[in-house]
């Protein structure tokens, strides 16, 4: 068993590699001067099972070459299977045709790993589970709500004081699981535009009032949604709001919302390394190290 | 027929289309705030045979990714057939396992597009010629040759007194090419390392005193070579030097030594879209729009 780290999230792969019990890999990942991608594997793995841990997170493109181009000379060097660990699998939202001659880019870089030579894939709060179907190799599929969970409980809110709120429709199931493992009850916001051109209307299916909020999601990326849901909750008389994330994108003017927003903590993980300049403040970052190398 | 341009070589692609007497078909390819691609063909091609044009060229992996996912559009859209015409084939340069554990990226990359969807590429100029052996489906490899003999025919010279010099052992048969072409000797550049640690002797094979040298290359890339090459002509009687190239990478320093050399004239195809900067100065760029349509 060998464990390489590309460039997304070295943090974490070297984590990853002391809860198995070993060290990273020897490999190294440049570029050209004209940015082409230059990878050479520093040790022997013929025969070996080999895991990779790179997320495909900014710069989304770069970091998926590095992966394709790292599986092919794994292929090429007669590793026995080649395993990738992928904690934020980008290009999920993009994993259907919303209008007529789009891309399906969610499907294409699942085939592009296979082509590649990919034999499994341990991934993390795809943002459709369906994402699951567009592959033909073994594909495990890890949850970070529990990891989320432990947090608050450490909190030790009284049940009775607290609600877990969804940002939006599509997230319940999710919100659910949070809620059950905190023992307290959901509310969902229900957006809508009531004509064409004006502004949305934040309904709050549920009562939030005098509890402490939690909303939960699994992207938070220019965070327009969860800031306009904690404003929305505090309106609704909601005594704090925190949030919580798998992925922490965060792009854009994503922080600035954060910081001016009513959030409180903004409970993340770190299937996406985060730049300095987002580290601390409201964001705190738990790890998913100890989840992947279980599925290893 | 449809033509359609993606980012990394607009002006080219629209002289392609003028000369195949259409217009580029309408696609946005742009970037959500997180650096995802997203594409949007705004036209049916439901039943047509659609050529894309991109190079990938300088960012290389963000033109590839343009490119795979337009392709995936494409052929979620019905297209008849998808042709990519691809003036540059970046990654070329990596064809081959030089040492343990290297990937061969030029094959991956025509992997990825045969996955993606793509019928038939034509391109130009190939690092290597076997690189067409990558491909299982239809690929067109034209030549840049005939444009750069043409440019030089026309200002005169007389045979006696040019040459046309490789810059190195690899590059002979397409200098014989353009020798043939205007009806010129050859010379080559001989790099030898007497002793390991030792700077590089530039031998010069075949005689250039008093000549107008010529140097012909594939790739000029940091202009190392070319610039070294240039400077061994004039220490070896060369009255003067011109050089020239079919895709102008032109990456880090090589636009400094291009101008502190003593290269009159660098004569390139627009196979890869110059920025500004570059423009104007020393270099002279040819067109292969007419080259490349008479391929479609
Ligand atoms: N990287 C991205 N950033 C922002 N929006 C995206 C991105 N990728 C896809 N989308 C859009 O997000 C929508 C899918 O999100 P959802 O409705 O939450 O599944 C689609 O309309 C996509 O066009
Ligand atoms: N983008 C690149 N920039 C510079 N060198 C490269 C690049 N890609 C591959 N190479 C190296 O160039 C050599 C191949 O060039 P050649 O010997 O001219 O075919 C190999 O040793 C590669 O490691």
């Amino acid at each position: 068993l060998k464990i390489f780290s590309l460039n997304s999230n070295e943090e974490l792969a070297r984590d990853i590699a002391t809860a198995v019990g070993t060290k990273l890999g020897k490999c190294s990942v440049t570029s050209f001067s004209d940015g082409e991608i230059q990878i050479n594997i520093e040790e022997s793995i013929r025969g070996c099972d080999v895991f990779v841990v790179q997320s495909t997170s900014t710069p989304v493109n770069e970091n998926l070459m590095e992966l394709l181009i790292m599986v092919d000379a794994l292929k090429r060097a007669s590793a026995k299977t080649i395993n990738i660990v992928m904690p934020y699998y980008g290009y999920a939202r993009q994993d259907r045709k919303a209008r007529a001659r789009e891309p399906i880019t969610a499907k294409l870089i699942a085939n592009l790993l296979e082509t590649a030579g990919a034999t499994r894939v341990i991934t993390l709060d795809l943002h459709a589970p369906q994402i699951q179907g567009f592959f033909d190799i073994l594909i495990d599929h890890l949850r970070g709500v529990p990891i989320i969970a432990e947090y608050f409980i450490k909190k030790n809110f009284n049940p009775d004081e607290i609600v877990i709120v969804s940002p939006d429709h599509g997230g319940v199931t999710r919100t659910r699981k949070l809620a059950e493992r905190l023992k307290a009850p959901i509310a969902i916001i229900d957006k809508r535009r009531p004509k064409p051109n004006v502004a949305e209307i934040m309904n709050i299916v549920g009562s939030v009032e005098g509890r402490t909020a939690i909303l939960i999601d699994d992207i938070i990326d220019t965070a327009g949604t969860i800031t306009l849901a904690a404003n929305a909750l505090i309106e609704n008389g909601a005594k704090d709001v925190y949030a919580s994330c798998t992925h922490p994108v965060l792009s854009g003017p994503a922080m600035e919302r954060i910081n001016n927003s009513p959030i409180k903590e903004l409970v993340v993980t770190n299937s996406i390394a985060l730049s300095e300049e987002k580290k601390g403040g409201k964001i705190v970052q738990l790890s998913v190290a100890n989840l992947l190398a279980e599925a290893i």
